[in-house]
């Protein structure tokens, strides 16, 4: 099918290459040169702005919004919703919360224009090969006539249609909360070896994992290829950042009053690791020292 | 290769299968007649004593014990160390307690026989096809000897030599404490969806989330499995049991002092799910009670 990518970073460069192979038509467009290059050289066409890569399509016209969450993809459709015309159709395919998702979902809507919020899974090489698509929107038929897209650039049964509009972000919100508690499990397994009386190796043990144990999975396996280049990631500081979906998910959690203490306690740990000393600790400590006379640490 | 088997649970009966497929021959013992039989039917010998496995078999002699830990693995293998020979070659391929696997290699290495505490990890369908096993030992020699065995009925690349006696089940131990933090942060995620705003099957949700996503895995799989039995769990009540390995992670990381917060707080949930009502709620409601005059539920 013929449809634009806005935003050619990571993933969007890696979707285009994904689409250009499963014999989509893309226009391309991102403010960074070299990005509009890189995806000029795959064959897609490039243009210059936003309003360019609308008139470069014919209708219904489909735009894959590729950008990071908050301003610039609330901007971009902000845009869209003027640029295009009734029946068109814009997919989000970024990381968008889903509130936001919804208010898109109004202001698109209202315009008669289709929208889709659509989670993506699967990382960098997912995106360019077998990705992973969480595609919720109102207009169910006009889902079906963008599913050939998803169908070529997904893994097999790698997509899904999560009903109505902001469902896809939503879903892809709560994938990153699991994500998150994963990660850290795993983590923390590792922590206990790496301190135990006993000789492992790390990249050994990964890959014995990732073959048939209950603990298997893609996250196992990236923890191999880490292993593999770094055998006790001794280049690498603990320090974990994250960029919102896992806050999200805790914050849905508390408004609906659903105990989730580990998908919470992962984002704490992300937190913790941000601080080389806490508050926390003084307060304990001088605490300590206040009522047992307990030594501190001075600064 | 030939070897017995001693304990035709629903693992050793698997393991059986599996190591009669690969062309080996066991001696088959079980205190049940009606795993005996079963055992007998795949094509295994079976006696009717351990005394009669240790007769059946020729030097040097492997058995591999696979019985539940605790009391009916620390009595067989103190059996077994009076039983057989110097050379002669134990493999606990249960969920003991790596200190009692310290035991165990020390009592039989004292009469010259050769132990290997091996994990064994990948459920019941592992046990049959593609198995996953960690085996330590500190006779790396009679590993090479014996692994013709795992390497039949292992995964490709699914087994492990993981170092000297202990190492196996501290491993298998750190597995199961990553598996329940995983595990609950799995359902935490359906439980968010489950209270959400939107309708999601939750089998589709896991078909697709099994499918190129990040946190795809066998655990995601079986989530599938489950959801297409009973798309929303209603058989089933949310008490999880648990069987050892995830306090011995915890005990283990507490004397490490390793913070481990999300494999202790996913043991902690488990218990809270055995309870219907808290001693806890009642201090906390008591509490709000005496200072701030708030309602608490009467009995």
């Amino acid at each position: 099918m013929d449809l634009a990518m806005i935003g050619l970073g990571k993933m969007g460069i890696n979707l285009v290459e994904n689409l250009l192979r499963n014999e989509n038509h893309v226009v391309a467009f991102d403010l960074n040169d070299d990005a509009e290059k890189a995806a000029a050289k795959l064959g897609a066409k490039t243009v210059d702005s936003l309003e360019e890569a609308v008139i470069a399509l014919k209708k219904p016209r489909i735009i894959w919004v590729m950008l990071p969450a908050g301003k610039p993809t609330n901007e971009t459709i902000n845009k869209l919703s003027q640029l295009l015309d009734s029946d068109d159709i814009v997919i989000d395919g970024g990381n968008s919360f889903y509130e936001d998702s919804l208010k898109h979902n109004q202001i698109l809507t209202g315009e008669g224009i289709k929208f889709f919020d659509c989670g993506t899974s699967g990382g960098k090489s997912g995106a360019n090969h077998d990705g992973n698509f969480m595609i919720g929107g109102d207009d169910y038929e006009t889902f079906k006539y963008i599913e050939p897209i998803f169908k070529g650039i997904a893994m097999k049964d790698g997509y899904l249609y999560t009903g109505k509009a902001g469902s896809g972000h939503y879903l892809k919100m709560v994938h990153n909360g699991i994500e998150y508690g994963m990660m850290e499990a795993i983590a923390e397994g590792f922590d206990v070896l790496e301190h135990s009386q006993f000789n492992y190796d790390n990249e050994a043990v990964a890959k014995v994992w990732s073959n048939g144990s209950v603990i298997r999975g893609w996250l196992m396996e990236l923890a191999q290829d880490a292993f593999s280049k770094d055998k006790n990631l001794e280049h690498i500081k603990g320090v974990m950042h994250s960029s919102g979906e896992g806050k999200w998910t805790l914050d849905e959690a508390l408004k609906l009053q659903v105990p989730t203490p580990v998908i919470g306690m992962s984002l704490m740990m992300r937190y913790r690791s941000l601080e080389t000393d806490t508050f926390t600790g003084k307060v304990v400590s001088a605490l300590r020292n206040e009522f047992g006379g307990h030594a501190v640490d001075k600064k």
